[in-house]
């Protein structure tokens, strides 16, 4: 278990609050973020796409898994009391009736909340939910797991932290594995094997790209491609330890950098510097974007790769959005990115991208923030 | 491009025949293997949840991909034409007019199929999904994405043979890593190391277990109890390379292993060589599971598992199930886990698993068949 029942209980009791506010019965959850939220149900078997999984936290009392009986030894773990299971995969019937006559037994009629929402998706079969809407009041989760998960705790800061510290160490290391005549592909498996290396248990996320005016996009897989003398490499890793993130990026200059390159990610530290000045409570997250923004382009409005930063936690990504239409206002505990970029030449660009808490007063750093573009 | 255009021109070929004798307009895709298996697209950045990215089948014509900004330079070296985007985040609409207008204008009101049947999901916000349905004609796929991804072709098992023989050779190396005194968490991340080693592109998964007579459950992430002399350690990995995945497991006996390991663990290759042995095209995956089952239960019908192996592709876990309930018949170019499982003792359990493909006359082995309990 990552976290006490303390931890637990505390955000089913915020859980609670909102759905009395809103007056729904439950909310229904289907993804791997929101059930590990309420129980600590860790286990990569989410990769199979194959069952789905449903947790019901009810307005009042414990939360109820209804899940395949595959996953009941682990689940049990968790010390979750009420955990109903059925034969997965059944082809007539995945675990809907037994979902519904859960949500009956418990909930009544109440509405039953669905994240609906941006950044949300339900994972179970379009057929399985028109199904269950014929019997069971479904209605919008009014945006609660967005409000829950985008405040973090301590305990959920500090897992955050140590990803990031694992993440601090396999940069550190990059020079052990990137020169010239090495195929990005190459880069790749070696940055993963750090990140193992250092602690990770394991690493969902590795994006990047290399060229000597940066790169044409930042979601690429690695090519064949050898790094060439002049190069700036780009590593961004989210990588995960006892299921939280860190995702942030490194840039390396292979020998010596082209001054344009140098003087955009000066420009890229810049714009983190002028976020971090803001970046207290009750500032927004447009408020972060346009002090970016003002370093990067002038204030012309950003670029293609839509924002320069997010939340981020037991997901990747997560709200907020550094956008200039996101005005979520910034509370302590918020964990977020601060991801700048920054054309250069032709359709390149460079990024940037650190971690950060939001405190009471200035903000703390997760990753330890570059200083320069390193050059190995 | 992992693919060449006849490849993904074939697969949009047997789509649009399948559309037309359904009746519909379209496909709307919105997964990374749905996205993927007609364009070649192929990023991480789906870890993200943030985007909804939208791929849009014609009954006639060339697929259209409606897409965020950020995605268009990877997108554009599918070598797909039709690329439609907007700058994601965007609060208001994240690409539901853009889709709803692109659907208009190439499908008139023709219906427009989502899969919505067993082992699939949405990946769209619900509330986006209902504003699309206002104005577009939106119904069921009928099940062709899972008709046309069950058979592979050529070239999608030439990827996934060398997934496989990537696992084999970690799998090799385990003596390396595993020996009694060793922490699970350790053992699993050195075990991603080998996989990268050897040629994994990443390792979207990991499970197993270590114990005398095996292990409570198969999806469990690592702990940190230490392997002790005696263990049976079982690893099960779903490792990618070019987006294809192998999914196999080996058990490994430290030391001298308890008798009932070793005959429970003999029992399982027993079950794998009597589904091997009627594993043809006609055989329905009904049959398999039986075979299997006579062996492990003497046909008493499994185990909570579920079932004693599936499909396997673009993702971990495909269709069919090898289940009483699956009639799906087996043709030649399936790829299919045969993953049996027993009970020893208490709660435990051994689990084994190998990739085949269905072949005319006997299948071919994708993983190379383990032929006992190896011993390290």
């Amino acid at each position: 278990m990552t976290f006490g029942r303390d931890e637990l209980g505390a955000r089913l009791k915020r859980a609670q609050a909102l759905m009395a506010r809103h007056g729904l019965g439950a909310l229904l959850l289907t993804t791997e973020p929101e059930v590990r939220y309420f129980t600590g149900y860790l286990t990569r078997f989410w990769e199979s796409p194959t069952r789905p999984w449903f947790l019901l936290v009810p307005a009042q009392g414990e939360p109820v898994a209804v899940i395949p009986s595959i996953g009941e030894p682990v689940m049990r773990r968790t010390g979750l009391g009420d955990i109903r299971t059925w034969r997965s995969p059944n082809l007539e019937d995945d675990g809907v009736s037994l979902l519904a006559d859960t949500i009956r037994e418990i909930v009544g009629h109440a509405p039953v909340g669905l994240p609906d929402g941006h950044e949300t998706h339900l994972r179970m079969p379009l057929k399985d939910l028109r199904r269950l809407g014929r019997t069971v009041n479904l209605a919008s989760d009014f945006g609660i797991m967005r409000r829950l998960r985008m405040v973090k705790s301590e305990a959920e800061i500090a897992l955050i932290r140590t990803a990031c510290g694992i993440a601090d160490r396999a940069f550190a290391r990059v020079g052990e594995i990137a020169r010239p005549g090495v195929p990005l592909e190459r880069v790749f498996r070696d940055f993963q094997r750090l990140c193992l290396d250092e602690g990770a248990d394991w690493v969902p996320y590795l994006a990047g790209g290399a060229g000597p005016l940066g790169y044409a996009d930042v979601i690429s897989p690695a090519s064949a491609t050898p790094l060439a003398s002049g190069d700036v490499l780009m590593l961004d890793t989210g990588l995960v330890r006892q299921g939280y993130f860190c995702d942030f990026d490194r840039n390396f200059a292979l020998g010596r950098p082209d001054p344009r390159a140098v003087s955009a990610h000066a420009r890229l530290l810049e714009a983190t510097a002028a976020a971090m000045e803001i970046a207290r409570p009750g500032a927004t997250a447009a408020d972060l974007f346009h002090a970016m923004d003002r370093v990067l382009t002038g204030g012309t409005g950003g670029n293609d790769a839509g924002r320069y930063g997010h939340g981020l936690g037991m997901s990747l990504t997560e709200w907020p959005s550094l956008i200039p239409d996101d005005h979520t206002v910034l509370e302590a505990g918020m964990v977020l990115t601060l991801e700048p970029s920054v054309a250069t030449e032709g359709a390149n660009l460079l990024v940037h991208e650190e971690n950060i808490v939001i405190r009471d007063g200035a903000p703390e750093a997760l990753s330890t923030f570059a200083t320069d573009l390193a050059v190995i």
